[in-house]
C-alpha cells in the first residue's frame, strides 16, 4: 500500500494533506558536506507558492519550511533531513459542501472507493499541496547537483492553452508570472488568462524542463532508464496527462534518415534524443516535456454523483488556479532534479564513473 | 548500478544479450494456483516474434521459452518462475564491422561511456531482443490478470508513420501484419512500408495499449501512482519517446469545462482521463499511448565517429525492422500487464479492497 | 546512502538527532479505518521514555508525539502519517568535551570517518534517542495487528547481566522497572543496578519477544523469510550484538531427533523453532531474542584517540543509562510489530489467504 | 509476495526447485571490467557441493554453473548476469512416500498452509539446494571483493554438536572434511559424526564468518546497518536460528568497562564489537557467527501429521547431511560477501568515500 516514497539511494518520503496540521517531507541519501539552509528551499517554494498573481489561487499560504534535522552547522550530516510546512490558510468551510459529492476530474470518486473513507478538505492528500514537500526537496537536490555535478536544472512554460511559444529566452522566464520564455507571448496570455478567470473556466498547460551540463552515462537499463524514471517522477505530479522525451510524439511521423542526431568530433548535430540514448544520458541537454490538465475545481455548473451514486450538480467555489500548469514549473524542476540525484549516487565511482569519464565528443555542436 | 528488475510484489527481472547464449528473466510474486504452460507464453512471443512477415526483420528466431521452475503440475506453486529463450540464429559477422564506431541514434556511444566497454554485437543488452523476456513474463500477467481479475490487456498500432488510424475494430488487430485496428488502412501502410523498405529508411509509430474490465482503486498515490507506474513501464521500451494517459497532450489546449469526465447514475460520460484519477485507476477503461522512433539501424549512410573521437561513415547491414514500433505492441501490452499485476497484488484484500468494492457508479455510460 | 526507511507495504521512515530540533517518521502503508490517536502511540512512549526510574537516564524527555497527518476524523485514511516529537531536553553543553574525542564502543569513530564529519551532541544521529520514533510508529503497527490480526506482540527482559529469569509470569512484566517477567528476580536486579551505579560502570542485557495469536503464512521465502526480517529488525537496534529465534544457538549441541518439533492432531509437541518453518511463521508463538551490549557511556575513565589519532582519555559525564537493555523491551515489540505488519500487509487476500487459511492443526498442543 | 532477491545496489535474485529442471540467479549490479569465468564460480561451488565426504549427503551434482550473460570477453560487462545449473540426479521416487505427510522441523507444512499446495519433490523451493545458487552469485561478490577492495571473506566450523574449537588456524580450513580450523579437534569430529551417521541422527552446528580488510566507513545508518543487513543475510539461510555481531550474547553478562573497544594510536586494544559502531564498520575483522539446527531429515521414526490432520508416523530415507551446518560453510561466506558487496557499491565515491578515507587509526593493535 505503501506509495509515497521515490527515489532508491536519493529518496524522498511525503506526508501532509491540504487542510491537515502541517505538510512534512524526509529527504534520505544527501550526501554530508553540502552547504544548505532554509533560504536555499525558501526560493524555489516561493517560486510555487500560491497568491503571488492573480492568475493563481488567491489562498494565502506563506510555505515557510523548517529544517528539522541532518544539517548541524550548515552543513549536511549525511542523515536524514527532516523538513516541516505548518499550514496556516485551512478555511475548510470552503469544502464543507462537497463533502458527499464528487468533483469531476478530481481524486474524490477514486480515494472513496479505494480507501472506504476520505479527507474532503481540499482534497485532502490528494490535493497539490502535497506537492510543496516535493518543492522542498527538490531544492536540494537541485543545490548538490549545481555545486557538485555542474548540473542546472530549470522549466518554463512552453504552451498555456492555445498559446505556445516560439522562442525561449531564459532571462525572461522568471520576470514573468507565467515562466513564459516568450517575451512576445506573455501580454497574449494575460489577455487570455484574464477571460478565463471571468468565464470561471480552466486551461491545460504544457511544460519543458532542460538539464544542462549533464554528464554522460546516468541511468540504469534495461528498467531504471532515465528517461523511464523522469517519466514517472513527471506522470506522477498532479494533473500530469503526458510525458515526452526530446521530440516525443514528433518522432512517430520522422524518418530514421531524417531524426538521427549523428555524431561529429565537434559534437551531436541534433537533439532529437532530448539526451538519453538506451536509457542512458549522452551529456546532451536533457530535455523533458509535459502536458497538464485543465484546472478541475471550476466555477461552471456541471454534473456529477453523491457518495449514494444519486446525481447532483456541483459547483467548486474554493480559491483556485485557473491553470495549474503554471505554478507546476518548480515541481516539474524539483521531480527532475530528485531523479538526476538519485542516479547520480548511483553512478558515482564507478568504472565508467559519470564524474571521471571524458566525453569522446563534447555535447553540442557550435 | 543494479536496474533490470521491475514490480514491487510482482517483479521482473532479466538477463540477457542480443547474441548471448541465451535470454532469461526471474518472475516473483506470481500468486500459487495459476494455471500456466509454455504455450500460454509463446502465444505472445510468437506476435512479437520477428521474420513473421517482411515488414520485420528477417532475422530467424524460434524464441522458444522454456519453464524451469516455480510451476508443478501445471500450476503456480508461489515460488520464483525461471524463464529461459536459447538464442539460436547469432550472425555475429553481421556486426564485426560496427565494433569501433557509434551507430547514431543507438545505444551504442552512451553504453561505452558508462561502462568504459560494451557488447558491441547487435547492440548487446541495449538490442530490444531484450524485450523478448519481458513478453514471456508478461503473458504470465496477462493470464492471472485475465483469470482472476477479468481485465483483459490489449494494444494496437494507432499511427504508422503518416498514416493514424481512423476506427479500432479489435477483430481486425491480430488479421494483419501491423497489428492495425483498421481495415481501411491496411493497404496503405503495405504501399509505404515496401517504398519505405526499398528507400533503406524507418519510421516511426504510435501505439495504443487498452485495459479492460478496470476495478476502482489500483494505484498508490503520491509517487506509485498507477499512470505514474504505467508511463515508467511504457518509456523504459527501446525506442518509446513517449508516453500518455488518455487525452494526453490535447489536454494543453482543452477547457476544464469541456475537457472534464462527469459522472452520472449510469457512468461516466466520457474518459479523457484514461481510467485515472489521482493516480488511482476508476474502473474505466485504461489508455495508453506511446511514441516510438524510427529504427536507428538504417540502411542511408550516416556520419559519426568512431571510439577515437575520427569521423566515420557507418551503414547498418544487419537486418532490422524498418519500423520497430510494430513488433512493439506485445510489448507495450506485456510491460502494462505487469504494472497491473503489481498494483492488484498490492491492493489484495485491502479496505475498500479492489476485489470486493461495488463501485458507487459502472464505469461507461451505455 | 539512504537507509532510514524499514519495510516494503507498511514502511516506517525516520529522522532527527539526539539534540536536534525534533525527531520525525512517516508510517507508510497503514490501510484506511484504523481507530487511532496520540494516546495510543504515547503509552508505548512512555514505557521507553527516559527518567522514570532511577535506573535509567535522568535525562528528562516528555516524548510528546504529535499526529500531523493520516488520520482524520479519528481513523487512519490509508495516506502517509506523519509524526513529530519535539525536543525540549538538550543540555548540550553536557558532551562538549566529547567534541574531538571519540568515545570507545560508540559510533563516534565510524561517523566520523564516514561521513567526514559528525553531530557530535549526544551522539547525534547514532544516539538511541532516534529510536522513540521507532517505538511511536511501532504502537500504529500493534493496534493494527492486534485489532485486525489478533496478534499481540511483547516483551520482557530475560537476563540482566548475571541475573537470568526462572519464569515468565506477564502479569507482572510492566509493574517493575525491569521489565521483569519474573517478581522473584526483582530484588536481586535493584540490588544490582544500585551497586552498578555507584560503580559507574554498566552491563548487558537479554530481551525476549513474543508475538501470540500469529497465522500461517507470514513470510515470503528466500530472502525476505519472516526470521530473517526479525533478525535484521532487531539486529539494527541500538546496542544489540546478537539474535536468536526459539531456540537459538541451543540448537548447536542437539540431536535432531531430540530437537524437532512433532505434528500432532492436538498441534505442535514444543515450539523449539520459534514459530518460523522455512522462514514462514508455523502458527505458533513466534519467539525471538536479543543481546544488547552493556551501555558504552560510563563514568569510568577509558582510553580512546582524538580526531588527530592522538591518545586521550575519556569519561562520559552526560545522563546514561547503566543498562541500556531494559528500555530496549518496547523498541524490540515494535520492530517485531513493524516487520509483522509488513508481513502482514503482502500476504493479505492471497491464494493461501493467511486471514482465510484453517490451520490443519491449532497451534499448541494443550 | 515477492521475496527471492536480496540486495539494492547488488542484487541477487534466484530460482529453482530441489528436483526442477534447473536452479537459476541474476547477479545485478556488478560493475563492469571484473575477469570472470565460470571456474571462478565453479570453485566455491565445489566446496559446498554434496557428495564430497561420507559425511555429507551421497547425492550426487556436479553442480556445473554456466554464465549466460553479463560477461563478454572474460570481463563484466556491467549488465545483469545470467547463471544456470541444471539438476541431474532427480531420484524423485525417494521422496514420494511423504508427499502427503509433513516431516517435522522442515517446510513441508507451512509451504502447505501459505500456497495451498507444494512441490513435495526434496521440500522443493524450501530444499538447501536452492543455496547452490547463492553460493554461485556470492563468488562474483567475493571474487571482486578482494580484487578491488581488498577484503577476505572466508568461514570455518565453529562448534560441530558438542564439540567446539579452541583454536583458528587458516590453514587447516580447506584441508579437513569440516572446514574445521583447529586440527586437533578433527579426529574427534569424525569420530562423533560416525557414530551419529550409524544412529540415523543428526546435529546442529556453529559456524564463523570473518571478512578482513576491512575499509572503514560500511552501513547505512539507521535501518540498513552493516549488522543488520549481515543478520538479515544470515538468518535467511536454511536451518540457521541465530547470529552474533562480534561477542554476540557473551556481551549479556559483561560490564561496559571491562566490554569496551578502547582506541590507541596503534588501533583498537580488542574487537568485542566484532568489527561494527553503529550500524557502520570500523575498519576491524567483520567477525559472525551463526547456529544452525540439526538436520531435520533423519532416519528415527518420528510423529507427524498427513495432509488431513491425521496422525502418522514419518522416516525420511532421502540422503541427507547428518550435519547441515558443515557444507553451509561456503553458504554463509556468501551471503557476507553479498552483503558487503552492496554496501561497498552503495558507499563508492561518497565524501567520506570508504576507498579514499584514511583512517585515523589502524584497524589492529599489533
Amino acid at each position: 500500500m505503501s506509495g509515497n516514497s521515490i527515489g532508491k539511494l536519493f529518496s524522498v518520503t511525503t506526508f501532509g494533506e491540504s487542510h491537515g496540521l502541517a505538510l512534512g517531507a524526509i529527504v534520505d541519501g544527501c550526501p554530508p558536506g553540502l552547504d544548505i539552509s532554509e533560504s536555499d528551499l525558501q526560493h524555489d517554494l516561493d517560486r510555487r507558492k500560491p497568491g503571488t498573481s492573480r492568475y493563481t489561487t488567491q489562498r494565502r499560504e506563506d510555505d515557510v519550511v523548517k529544517i528539522l534535522s541532518g544539517v548541524f552547522e550548515g552543513k549536511t550530516t549525511g542523515t536524514s533531513i527532516g523538513l516541516l510546512i505548518e499550514n496556516t490558510d485551512q478555511r475548510s468551510k470552503d469544502y464543507g459542501k462537497i463533502k458527499d459529492r464528487f468533483r469531476p476530474m478530481h481524486a474524490d470518486y477514486t480515494y472513496q472507493q479505494k480507501y472506504g473513507s476520505r479527507d474532503y478538505r481540499g482534497g485532502g492528500r490528494s490535493s497539490a499541496r502535497e506537492t510543496a514537500m516535493r518543492v522542498a526537496a527538490g531544492a536540494i537536490a537541485k543545490k548538490y547537483l549545481q555545486v557538485y555535478c555542474g548540473i542546472e536544472v530549470r522549466g518554463y512554460l512552453s504552451q498555456l492553452g492555445p498559446i505556445a511559444i516560439d522562442k525561449v529566452d531564459w532571462s525572461v522566464v522568471e520576470s514573468n508570472p507565467f515562466f513564459c520564455p516568450d517575451a512576445d507571448k506573455v501580454a497574449d496570455m494575460e489577455v487570455f488568462m484574464q477571460k478565463l478567470r471571468k468565464s470561471g473556466d480552466s486551461v491545460g498547460a504544457k511544460l519543458t524542463v532542460v538539464a544542462t551540463g549533464m554528464p554522460v552515462g546516468l541511468g540504469e537499463p534495461v528498467f531504471d532508464r532515465l528517461d523511464a524514471d523522469i517519466a514517472h517522477a513527471l506522470m506522477g505530479i498532479n494533473a500530469v496527462k503526458g510525458v515526452e522525451i526530446g521530440a516525443g510524439f514528433d518522432c512517430v511521423d520522422a524518418l530514421g534518415s531524417a531524426h538521427r542526431d549523428e555524431l561529429t568530433p565537434e559534437g551531436f548535430t541534433s537533439n532529437n534524443a532530448g539526451g538519453v540514448l538506451g536509457g542512458i544520458s549522452s551529456g546532451q541537454d536533457l530535455i523533458a516535456h509535459l502536458a497538464l490538465k485543465p484546472t478541475s475545481s471550476i466555477l461552471v455548473p456541471g454534473n456529477t454523483v453523491d457518495i449514494e451514486g444519486n446525481p447532483v450538480e456541483v459547483i467548486t467555489t474554493g480559491r483556485h488556479d485557473p491553470c495549474v500548469g503554471i505554478r507546476a514549473v518548480p515541481i516539474a524542476e524539483a521531480m527532475v532534479a530528485i531523479v538526476l540525484m538519485d542516479h547520480f549516487l548511483r553512478n558515482r565511482g564507478q568504472n565508467g564513473n559519470v564524474q571521471s569519464t571524458t566525453p569522446i565528443i563534447p555535447a553540442e555542436k557550435p
